[in-house]
């Protein structure tokens, strides 16, 4: 089919962001077109800012506008715990629990084999440097729950336990709101194993 | 949750593009924060160019970047039937169909009362001029098969025919590969209407 040439450029590149396939990349195209041409420009702006003033964070590699990030430079956390994970984004999950005031590690990445991603390719010679002074007192693997973040916690509960420092894991089990009927086996196989007393 | 401001910005411009809610908003904001810079500024720069260099045709209001648009200026197609729809995207799903060889009208939108368009707000000015020549035999209302489509596509049947040409409406019917049980009322009792002996 036939587009003008600006109009096609704009749908491929819009195409080749995550979760956009091409019905919604000529929809968001189309949509980019017909609002004020301030909306559209607003937009090409925000994402050329975002690109030149986001920085990753020289010590726990989350993405920020200044070095080191608000996070690691607040002195209201607790400085003794670090949550480690796969990804910046998970640090907004987790950051809305609001169950949590430690530091947090970003690995940018899981240990992935397939991928030809080891623990060298990974944010760990970073966290082990944090650990030297002897003032963090736990990490908590917050990896994934699929194989990779399975694999990675693995290998840094391995690594970390060496240093003497405590090392734990997120709990797995039911999602809360769960149905038992619908939970798979293995996760209810990890749910009973994970099992405790009523507090 | 705090964001670092860039990231923020990001964010909010992504998540006003339509079907584009805040989780899948910041999903695309660190998918361009993690892609190499030249992707990031090329769909900025794509957004940009496709808004300078795309124009409304000013024979039937299809986007284009040169006028009159390509479908206006071709000698091939059959300059003497117009197919009338609400968007510039329509355009798109009937061109795919490869069934139809004429011109196309955009309304750039349909009449809906309630959101204060009427005939006026609505390309229906230069529908007319178009046909003034008597060249035109044939108007095909292709708009929407909504409360607000069909409105318009009665106003306009009722304006055009004074001019004496032809009018006609896209059928209604059971969709290719529907199923008899899940039609509507409504898409039944049309296609009954529309019923017609096999070829």
């Amino acid at each position: 089919m036939y587009y003008p040439e600006p109009l096609n450029k704009l749908i491929t590149a819009l195409g080749r962001l995550p979760g956009i396939g091409p019905k919604t990349a000529q929809r968001l195209a189309f949509h980019l077109l017909k609002v004020p041409a301030s909306e559209a420009r607003d937009l090409a702006a925000a994402i050329l800012e975002a690109r030149q003033k986001t920085i990753y964070c020289s010590i726990c590699g989350n993405f920020t506008d200044r070095d080191p990030c608000r996070l690691c430079s607040d002195p209201e956390r607790d400085h003794s715990c670090i949550c480690v994970v796969e990804e910046a984004r998970d640090i907004i999950a987790l950051e809305k629990t609001r169950q949590y005031r430690g530091l947090y590690h970003v690995l940018q990445g899981a240990i992935s084999p397939v991928d030809g991603i080891g623990p060298e390719q990974l944010r760990v010679k970073e966290l082990l440097a944090r650990l030297h002074d002897g003032k963090v007192k736990e990490v908590i693997l917050a990896t994934n729950a699929d194989v990779e973040g399975e694999s990675t916690a693995l290998y840094l509960d391995k690594l970390l336990k060496t240093l003497g420092v405590k090392v734990t894991r997120l709990a797995y089990g039911l999602p809360v709101g769960g149905d038992l009927e619908y939970a798979d086996e293995v996760t209810l196989a990890r749910a009973f194993a994970g099992r405790h007393e009523l507090e």
